[in-house]
């Protein structure tokens, strides 16, 4: 540990960034490393890309090894914490909880207990009690966040902008219930609520259901919507799509994405666009409230 | 026809039914039968069992042929109609709406448009404007209504009562939705909202949680809670229960299925509680707030 990292200056801290599945992590620290700042990596096993993990500074730990990850991130000069990528609940055989951690066992089960919001914000607090600042993404790299509007060239005609809104005032019926931030209304149908699955295995929902003739929206018609949970902690885990998200809906036969602009990260927005176009589908960020700009 | 048919006693008048799947038609004919009814089956082409149908007086008709249906049911001197049995909802190339149901068919596409609630009490509309009164499955019998309490020997502990009311609460959430009538709740998570696959194929999804890791809720936690959709019509679409219920929550190893009493039907409460008994689940009639009595 050198002098420069007790430094205050943001540029010359180092940031702890949490990966977890996804190619966000890299797009996050690609980003904060163009800010000149310096980026260590706490891969977790299991969901992070060692390929790709391998080409920044890191350490590996298990989902549960907070009291590991705190020691090294002190000794790696970082004092700013930031979580990024994909973490499904993970089996409780795989917390592989460490001994430096012990003292905080009772709470991290009364947190495992409660539902996904509860864990993530309960961790957050954990980070915040020893010494460390929890950072959203965006703040390290707000070009990381949806637009307001299109990302590709096409935009939702009247009946998908209807389905939209539909979509999102559905997750905000779901959203004190702590479940998924993602549903699929066709013609004003809803077709899928996300649980545990997650959005790739809801979507494939929907291909079977086109598949036994259970719903009879044509091919090209319905949004996958997504929203973060009221009141949810944006530093920890808002909604992302990425170009598999597109694939998904594709293949679902919708006719695109809609998500809160300023509210649900996307790691390219160029490869998004790109993406988008090639399938023929729209992605468009929309208000709070459900309208398209 | 003979003059009896014509007669306006409650015994003596026949009773339509129109059949869709699963065994609930069969026992509301003969629960009919034992009152003295003389009932007519009026079979749904690709729902209703052939060889249960073949045991009573019956008409095959394909779901759009609700002109053909209509007149049949008057020429049977039936004035009093009850559907029973799951239809989900049909593909457009299996309604073969005929040409006595011409004049409804732009009425049909609007209901068609809606979700299943506008469908059905669109449907019962229909029938009300010909002269034939629509009858609740319970108006015709009520022991096929679920009891307060438990049906079968074991009853939900306050973990699945928590579950209980957190299960119906969401399912008040989602019902301005038209969405399912359906959740799976374990350990205060919401495990799966039913969609337009079915209660049979969303506790299916259980079982693949469980497999790949998803859930950690141990065997034997969790409940498949069902409700009516609020302001539904009662006489066309009560959510029901029976013996492949049990199966498909055992298989889902979940502890039990809460279900509202008196706004659920089950179809032989006696085989009900042999199923439950037998496979170590509860099966449980709560009220609308989803208290367990």
């Amino acid at each position: 540990m050198n002098e420069r990292t007790l430094n205050d200056s943001d540029g010359d801290r180092s940031l702890a960034i949490v990966c977890g599945g996804g190619s966000l992590p890299y797009a996050l620290a690609d980003a904060a490393v163009r800010r000149g700042r310096r980026v260590v990596l706490f891969a977790l096993r299991g969901w992070a890309d060692p390929q790709r993990v391998a080409a920044y500074p890191h350490h590996w730990s298990w989902v549960g090894q907070i009291g590991r990850l705190l020691q090294l991130a002190e000794k790696e000069g970082c004092r700013e914490i930031v979580f990024i990528g994909s973490i499904v609940r993970p089996a409780r055989r795989h917390l592989f909880v460490d001994i430096r951690a012990i003292w905080m066992l009772p709470r991290l089960f009364r947190l495992l207990k409660g539902g996904d919001d509860h864990l993530q914000s309960g961790l957050g607090r954990i980070f915040e009690e020893r010494g460390f600042r929890l950072l959203a993404p965006h703040e390290v790299a707000p070009e990381l966040l949806m637009p307001r509007g299109p990302v590709g060239g096409r935009m939702p005609n009247d009946r998908d902008s209807a389905d939209i809104a539909k979509g999102i005032a559905l997750l905000h019926a779901t959203s004190p219930f702590d479940i998924g931030q993602a549903v699929v209304v066709a013609n004003n149908h809803v077709l899928a609520v996300e649980g545990p699955e997650g959005t790739d295995q809801m979507l494939g929902r929907i291909v079977e259901l086109r598949s036994n003739r259970r719903i009879r929206a044509p091919l090209g018609t319905g949004v996958l919507v997504k929203a973060p949970k009221d009141g949810q902690d944006h530093r920890i885990d808002l909604p992302s799509i990425g170009p598999k998200t597109v694939e998904g809906v594709k293949a679902a036969g919708l006719a695109g994405i809609a998500v809160v602009a300023g509210q649900t990260i996307v790691a390219d927005h160029a490869r998004m666009a790109e993406a988008a176009d090639q399938a023929g589908v729209f992605v468009v960020g929309v208000d709070t409230n459900g309208i398209v700009p």
